[in-house]
């Protein structure tokens, strides 16, 4: 069975699907679901994924995978080369890390902001079946939390070529992602506070994987 | 070098990275830090731990690792027996998958119901360095996140003997730290809606590992 990544070309959280398939070489067709149009929401796809959510991934077996955790942690044991979760314990240890931080500071962050702010949102303030109100203080948290993570971010890749020290990971993957997506909510990196970080960003659109 | 672990003897956080040192036999130091007095806050312990939070463990490199992603992944690299991540690719993503929906639907709601609504924790809505003020209509919604997720966890465990299948794994003990500090916020697993959860919860009571 081919390999079926369940997409939206639009949204941050399947873009990191996108680029991890890309950086393992992983062969897979793409199906597009219209988050816009809620398409997440209705019977066809929740039959395919229950939690409303995109990314979703069949894999080989049938087997589909709710979300990214559980695709990064496949792909990286079907397809070990190259690693993205790091290869010694301490490295791997970094990458966790950095790839949580990323994740909760930086991509649930922007979320925050801007689900609990967009009219387009009511009622939507946390992806998935349930409807949630929006919280208005839980946006504005959430631009002040996003502001704390880029500096932190930014002094983390003072010293280091990516996220995580010398090499490529999920974490740059997953703070790219962020970084990116934080434009939604008028974010963006400032020369004169985010140096380091804009470097960093400009390096990584090098690589074929940040344009999928 | 002894491998030292920073915790609080009455902290959900620290708990999880108990366990884990348990189950996986990894002799170690314990510090207290004292949470109520502010410890984690003052110069000293920002000093070991610029996230002011608990747990951190330090290495026998004598490399602090500063969060329980960290602590996770470091313990499955040097010490894969016995497998808490799972083994073959699918096991991997069905871990990872519960694991984090653990932490985000299950220990995070909580975490949101209850800092957002202590008095005690007022200007603490947030763990870290950086002061945040509690944000009302968050914890309401932290506990209806968390009837939710413990609905989810029952019907997971309605077919099944732990979190992830038929194996124990992180997600268990990221799960049973969640149902066992929902106590905070006056939730309690009941008969008629939790028996499922109630019967795992139950049976992990016999591993050693969940009265440390």
């Amino acid at each position: 069975m081919t390999i079926t990544l369940y997409d939206c070309a639009t949204a941050p959280s399947p873009r990191r699907a996108r680029i991890l398939l890309a950086e393992k070489a992983i062969a897979h067709e793409t199906v597009q679901i219209d988050l816009r149009g809620g398409e997440q929401l209705g019977d066809a796809y929740r039959a395919i994924n229950p939690l409303c959510t995109v990314p979703a991934l069949r894999t080989e077996e049938g087997v589909v995978l709710t979300d990214n955790a559980a695709i990064i942690a496949w792909a990286e044991a079907v397809r070990p080369d190259p690693p993205l979760l790091g290869t010694t314990p301490l490295e791997k240890a970094e990458v966790a890390s950095w790839h949580w931080r990323a994740e909760f500071e930086g991509l649930l962050a922007v979320a925050e902001a801007l689900r609990n702010s967009s009219p387009a949102m009511a009622g939507r303030a946390l992806p998935g079946p349930m409807g949630y109100e929006q919280i208005p203080a839980l946006a504005e948290r959430g631009l002040l939390r996003l502001r704390q993570f880029m500096a932190v971010l930014d002094g983390c890749l003072s010293n280091r070529a990516f996220v995580a020290g010398d090499r490529f990971s999920i974490a740059d993957i997953t703070a790219a992602v962020a970084v990116d997506f934080a434009r939604i909510v008028k974010f963006r990196p400032d020369a004169s506070e985010h140096a380091h970080l804009m470097r960093w960003r400009e390096a990584l659109s090098q690589r074929p994987s940040m344009t999928v």
